[in-house]
């Protein structure tokens, strides 16, 4: 961790305290000259510290900016998700930045954060509406050991971490649409682009893309995206961190990796059918030119939809585009 | 095409005629000058060309080198693979090349040969033996209409259209090993690495890479490997074209890739099942740490292994290593 996530690591433990500038000068092994050199730099970067002489420093209040520094601070347990953070204030598209850094070796977990996406894509190359600090638009890289097949698997994580977050940031209540949105009252407010690269049988590495419509206003959204989009701005009333929310998804989604890795996929599955407003629902899902109608019955042990067919046979779909009938 | 491409084709068309400077030089549209100005440059490349000033020019012989035009003149009538080739005396891996081809927007069909390979890789990441101007490495940068699931029907596609191109060069009987392998008298020739880039339910691009141990000695083979690889100068007794194979194996692809895009993925299955020695035996199969054994039965209309196990399922199989056990 740097020396910036570290101070504001401690100062966040600290929460209503303080914490001396001896004490971490002593953690960091520097001289409380340079401790004081770091918080004016963190000042400059709009985060509110108090400085008292006596007891120490104490950290008021977070700007609405992602900084690694800060989020690395907020995820000192995380294993594997989150360990690496890049921030840019600016890219083409997070997913394609991940998979540079995965053609370049880059271990898994690391994550890329941009303020705005110019060209933030959802499925089959469809555009992402992505404003700058309006939301969160941002991209995992992992390698997990699966077969491309179970890769569905990751989608299903990530939809279940990010509605899990949501629902502990704002007491919203998301609903899950299959494969790959998250809603509130029926309206989209994230989405997730799975990319992957794989030989075959063995996946190389998959890039979990995530966009959250967080702050949006009505306004923000073009005339013909307000009757099926939304934000947790528009849907709460208020302004929601999106630092605040980044670690809470990034904690999720770290700990539900952990648990697929370690074999508890069904656990998942079934909290996901849960929140899942597509399972018991007839649906058609139109994969290219072809369209199947069915009822959603469940998922299957690696993250497939099990569809109901009208003739009566189960049919196992991997991604597409739903349309609830009824 | 271009200028060079042209008149080897036109050569090429004479056969053992001749082609006159003058209807070369209006076909191209340019100067008598200019076209034994091109004459001189293909000699100097190895190619062997007469000159009568009565007759005109003949194309007695070609280099054992591989050359983008020698090769785009051989397949004047390939409608995808082949349209555009690129050859390199030297690279870590074509298929990296390929992929780096595709994230540019290449257009599928091109094929990207080397002379040789300083990285050239099997299956999970295995080292594949590329050494200079002994045999044909090279990869194809594909963009099929699939669902990830059904890319194993192309690696079928390159089985296929391998094993009769060889069959056609050298009078020699190919045998498939499933998924990736062409074998003669059980020894490996050459093999096939897929590996694609891809959404859940869509690829976005594949590459089909290939080597194949065309004029290897057995001096040229590390003692470990003589007893399971071999070469088709080994098997036939003599050196064979690696221009002439190249071209036969880009006609074959071509021909076969139109055929599953027209939805005739059942006749080359059928083709393959007959060649292929793993159909029919017993056999073992590696994935990672899991290892199944039965009966390998057929291939499933995605491409898949059917595979009867021991306790009488059938269980679909999509790679891994395979040990034929009886």
């Amino acid at each position: 961790m740097t020396v910036d996530a570290q101070i504001l690591t401690a100062m966040r433990r600290a929460g209503a305290g303080s914490v001396s500038g001896a004490d971490l000068a002593q953690q960091l092994g520097m001289s409380r000259a340079a401790v004081w050199a770091r918080i004016e730099e963190l000042r400059k970067l709009g985060y509110e510290i108090t400085a008292n002489p006596h007891q120490g420093y104490r950290l008021l209040s977070t700007p609405d900016a992602l900084h690694a520094d800060d989020l690395l601070a907020r995820l000192p347990d995380n294993q594997i998700v989150g360990r690496d953070i890049r921030v840019f204030e600016e890219t083409n598209s997070t997913n394609d930045v991940a998979e540079k850094l995965a053609r370049d070796g880059v271990k898994e977990g690391v994550v890329v954060f941009a303020e705005a996406q110019k060209k933030g894509r959802g499925r089959l190359g469809r555009q992402w509406l992505s404003p700058a600090r309006k939301g969160l638009w941002f991209s995992v890289l992992l390698r997990p050991d699966l077969r491309p097949q179970a890769a569905t698997q990751l989608t299903v994580v990530a939809a279940t971490a990010l509605a899990r977050a949501i629902r502990r940031q704002t007491n919203l209540t998301p609903e899950i649409k299959w494969p790959n949105d998250i809603l509130l009252r029926g309206k989209k407010v994230a989405g997730i682009l799975t990319e992957l690269s794989a030989e075959l049988d063995h996946v190389k590495y998959l890039i979990i893309g995530i966009g959250v419509d967080v702050n949006l206003t009505s306004a923000d959204l073009p005339a013909e995206l307000r009757k099926t989009a939304t934000s947790l701005r528009i849907e709460s009333g208020q302004p929601v961190s999106r630092p605040e929310l980044a670690a809470a998804v990034l904690r999720e989604l770290d700990a539900d990796y952990a648990r697929i890795r370690n074999g508890q996929f069904e656990a998942l599955a079934d909290e996901w059918e849960e929140q899942c407003t597509t399972i018991g629902r007839t649906v058609t899902i139109r994969i290219g030119d072809r369209a199947q109608t069915g009822v959603a019955e469940s998922l299957d042990s690696e993250g497939a939809l099990l569809l109901r067919t009208q003739h009566g046979r189960l049919e196992r779909i991997i991604g597409g585009d739903v349309t609830v009938e009824k």
